[in-house]
């Protein structure tokens, strides 16, 4: 059973690879920006005048994000970093699943970002082909982050052919809100909180909510002082380059305000996330899921409201307010979850992106409701594009004075365009929960077998092990480790170990 | 006593968030650089110029150092990495208190950048606001690096809540000792090796001193592979960004001088770290101690001459007397400091930050000394500001045909500037060691209690752990290892174990 | 023996330390874009403009790569971080040898980056002098990576005193040999794939012949659950900022397309890596081998083209075969060179490097030869500079109305260029094959004594390490400990371990 099952997914994800290959041959090209043909002239351009319509037609996230700017490389580079060593090392906390961590979030990120490209290429072709540029690769980086974030809820519980199968299906369903809430509802969310984290965490938590099973917490699923040293090596380089993700694709002033924003907002929810943590624990001791997790949170709670004028003052009002939250979820939500409504989130990404997604929602709705002409100046008009007036109307013409080029809007209100923020977090709610179920539905087919009670949260069943790692148990093994650098293929005595036992 | 001292951190710690919550609700505002009111128009502009006066307006360090010159946001990202990641890292070596040391570095660091805006910010109030922008955050993560120097000095010797009153009392002293040597004195300092690394090592040495205590050595001060394995990661991303920390608000040429200045000096401290360190062990062996740290004594030795026209040759020197000071530091002073003059170092920061700011101040009076305009061509005036003819006198005139907008300076000699370079480098030595012999008085009260000498150098008194980490001891107990990452709020019974053992 | 032996390195690098300060003393200069001299204005330019003519000036890898534009500081670091963290960390796999692979990759770099602003610098002085800037900074860099992927053939079978011999003997033919190829044949490689990856691979393999000895595999030569996270963190640094490193010198466009080329091609060998290390496992296990090591291959094949109009679907295509090519090594190849023709491989770089680098020198030679106007437009020659006009001709009198200040070339036909490609890679072979068997030899003599089996991958016998590290082994021990930190000069008992038995 194992075994057949462990050979589909080597087959599935040739397959999909050689599928992508050929969707690129037919769809995708350079943008005119990477392409030498265009090359203008002998004088340096930076990344940035280079990719300037790259935004604009690459893919959603940056189109409305950056309304026709582009990321620049350094921030693009910071998000490439959260996405695969942040990420990837923040899941390592599991005392025996490692490699299962770092390793499948690695390959799925490198599924999820050809996938992407694809998907969010089909919903804006120019000329019948996709054009990629520095624009889709950030874009593709958010897609994926999405994926990753429902994986942190499955962390541990899944079989590579189940994770590459909801990748498959997940990135489709997600670009579809996305378009929904930017281009039709005409919500703003910079740092993508409503349409990443709350789409992924409440996509994950749906799937596991299907694949619920009375044996998913065991022994193995704790960590170890080594595992949550590493852990911590993905906390910090998420939390440090969190203002790249929230900031990446935003014009001038108003990047510079949302690297100022989600900067402060991070470190109120570290204090308050340290703060509760201690306070909740009878031994009034620091608890490193905590720290590893909810001093994020302010970086998400922010997110919407990111290029917002929150203030100083609002960020770190909206970051404390997060760490709180996020740990107080750790302490009675997640256990609640998982005891009552049989929802098992292994990385608790439910505190860490589902609730600090509401909360960014939310205060994104409250800013919306509260922005005028007065605070933003015309600028209102480049960050609300639909407060803009209509078009022919003469209030359009006159503001044009000021602001050349404007686009014509719908003339919203600031509480119409709240309104709208809650329809589009609403939208993502039904949208990623309805797809995480019918997605969970899917994994849970007869055809794909399930992890064993013993195969949940341990590295043995899908990674070549040296003995070594047994030793800790059996010292006098110690002699016969093989050499796995000398590559020889060799039939790892391992699996006559426990760990390996079929259940 | 523990426990009611437990107590107390969790609460200081909110307690301190919301002041500061008060405090930037009344006081802080976004730079107009980063106000959406001030929007200057569509076209996208580059976090430089942006930013432009945020150097002048924000806080001294960048003032100074920036000539109102900007950091890039790159350049911030490399040194928030060097404080977060690379401190926090470098302070894991000692094998069982990798929480504390990467944990409270999390702790400090976020509390001290948010005070380090706000004490920076009430020396340069604008209009009874103050101003934030990318120039704020930088100059906070060097208040920031300042602390977490200091706490090097007292690594697993002090409880949450001391590390917390250090933090608070430190960072208004620091900024009072840098406006004095800037300001007052006119002394230039690139790369803040008088103001922030003489400074943070002195202070916590000082602090060290009066909170000495016979049991300061214990079996637990010590590394393991793994330890050292992770604290390699914290010295790598120090060594590697430490450019952009010594050239990050320079201007122009300047920055480039500065990049290339430091990058030499660290390549040379490297290899002579490593030559001293095997030459003085009886086995010829190499210390991880002198790896992990005496290989960055070069870039704060180079650091307040990084800007001036040392030449190659130069830094290369001032490089390879800090690794063979560094390594001889460790090997000898450090023993020496604890036994006869009982000031305990566990990190060494006197031989990675004191000593070589030593060098670096007296580099730089020597520097200052020579330089001359046929070397520096009329950017010396750019350079040293007081050696700028003074106020209506035709030399000012004639000079602003070459260089408009010069301000007037004091016209100093270069031996005059020396001088003042020197005495900068005094008082901060003698604000230093006031401050931290006061501020260890303060956290020797009663009411604050020490730890106990079993608690020093672990992270079980402070951190929540998985007995997993017992196992090596205790194999036999590791069936009962609870889940910590369902977050269960559960009694660790680890209690039980000799670790937690009150002493 | 060892004891004198392990004397040597230590002068041996003092000596190399202070020979470089001498030379550098007397040719060494900044670049007038680094000279404070030259102070165009009070004006903020960033380090792109201010380098504009370091990369024509400094060195070899520049100037043929950038074609006279330079590095941003930016991708100069992500560079950067590849050479220390990237190969440092992707070396501590072995589960015994962790100091010994990030220590000596630490070492080892800060050597040859000196080393080669010299040798560079040599081939390329300006005014009897060599100028050295951001260019040579980053040129230096691609050096030091040729040296390291060198030493991870050798990792763990060479003493340190070898390891300097081999890095002073490398560089100047590396040098050579890439003037050659670039310089006399024209070739292009934007990556370095040849002149680096190639010639370091082949290089180091050729050491590893001549060095060969019965005993190469030992028990030590394996990894553990801790080592290969670690080297984990390598691979991801590397993976992250590959496209840094081929793109890093790249102008304009080109940059922009060497961005999107080798990031496609980096997804598609990390995809086809992973399904190929589980198709080829009997147990269809994933092997951490191959994860680590083989999900690069993308970058390396992709690198000699990156810059070319290999459209998405080639970059895909590249980087599918350099996965499965660099998988099927480890898996067959590996081994056989190891028994048949005892070339014994510690990292795999023939199947990381060497292979891949052949791939890549095949592949820029099909894109050469298809490279047409109607694709590239006048970039064409700017890209291929000898396939433009010849001088005087009228062809370049027409073209420069395009391109005002093309150089004249030598009108070669694509097809010739491609020729001109083999040719250099089969240069680079022969240069890079005969070098390492003559520094094999010059490594082998009497004078320098080798490891004994007992030291091979072994930390124990170049390293002082705390007693903590035997505990597994023999917990009584424990409480014997030393303490590392407090830095005391001990005699570290564990010399009486079996691991420091006197050879």
């Amino acid at each position: 059973m194992q075994f057949r099952h462990q050979h589909k997914h080597a087959y599935l994800l040739m397959a999909i690879q050689l599928i992508f290959l050929v969707l690129f041959g037919i769809f995708v090209r350079y943008h005119p920006d990477a392409d030498a043909k265009y090359h203008p002239s002998f004088k340096h351009k930076d990344m940035g005048t280079e990719d300037k319509h790259g935004g604009s037609d690459a893919h959603p996230v940056t189109v409305t994000e950056g309304g026709g700017h582009h990321p620049t490389y350094g921030m693009f580079q910071d998000v490439h970093v959260m996405i695969f060593v942040g990420f990837g090392f923040l899941m390592t906390f599991l005392k025996r699943y490692g490699f299962g961590a770092v390793g499948n979030n690695f390959l799925v990120a490198a599924v999820a970002v050809q996938w992407a490209i694809l998907v969010n290429g089909f919903f804006h072709m120019s000329g019948g082909f996709i054009e990629v540029s520095l624009g889709s690769l950030l874009g593709a980086d958010f897609v994926a982050a999405t994926v990753l974030i429902s994986f942190g809820a499955l962390l541990g519980k899944t079989t590579p052919t189940q994770l590459l199968i909801l990748t498959m299906i997940e990135i489709p369903i997600f670009v579809i809100n996305e378009v929904l809430g930017r281009s039709y509802l005409g919500a703003i969310d910079m740092g993508d909180s409503m349409f990443v984290h709350a789409f992924g965490a409440y996509f994950g938590l749906a799937v596991s909510r299907v694949l619920a099973r009375e044996d998913a917490s065991t022994e193995k699923e704790g960590s170890d002082k080594t595992s949550d040293t590493f852990a911590m090596v993905g906390t910090l380089f998420l939390w440090l380059y969190w203002p790249s993700f929230n900031a990446g694709a935003a014009p001038g002033e108003d990047q510079h305000r949302a690297i100022i924003n989600t900067y402060l907002a991070l470190t109120a929810s570290c204090v308050s996330a340290f703060a509760i943590s201690s306070l909740l624990d009878p031994d009034k001791k620091f608890d490193m899921v905590h720290i590893q997790n909810s001093t994020l949170a302010g970086g998400v709670a922010i997110g919407t409201s990111a290029d917002l004028m929150a203030q100083p003052f609002g960020a770190l009002l909206v970051g404390i307010i997060a760490g709180v939250v996020s740990v107080f979820g750790y302490y009675y939500l997640t256990p609640f979850l998982a005891s009552r409504l049989r929802v098992h989130d292994t990385c608790g990404v439910h505190n860490l992106h589902g609730m600090p997604a509401l909360i960014a929602g939310v205060v994104g709705a409250v800013y919306a409701s509260m922005a005028t002409e007065e605070v933003y100046g015309p600028s209102l008009y480049l960050i609300f594009p639909l407060r803009a007036p209509e078009n022919g109307t003469a209030e359009l013409t006159q503001m044009r004075k000021e602001l050349p080029g404007l686009e014509p809007g719908l003339n919203r209100t600031g509480v119409t365009q709240a309104g709208y923020q809650l329809l589009a977090l609403l939208v993502t709610m039904v949208v990623s929960i309805t797809g995480g179920l019918l997605t969970g539905a899917i994994l849970k087919m007869e055809m794909l077998n399930k992890l064993e009670t013993d195969d949940l949260y341990e590295d043995a069943c899908y990674w070549k092990l040296e003995e070594e790692e047994e030793v800790e148990e059996q010292p006098g093994k110690r002699e016969s480790s093989g050499s796995l650098n000398a590559a020889v293929p060799m039939m790892v005595s391992s699996a006559k170990t426990k760990d390996e036992a079929p259940a």
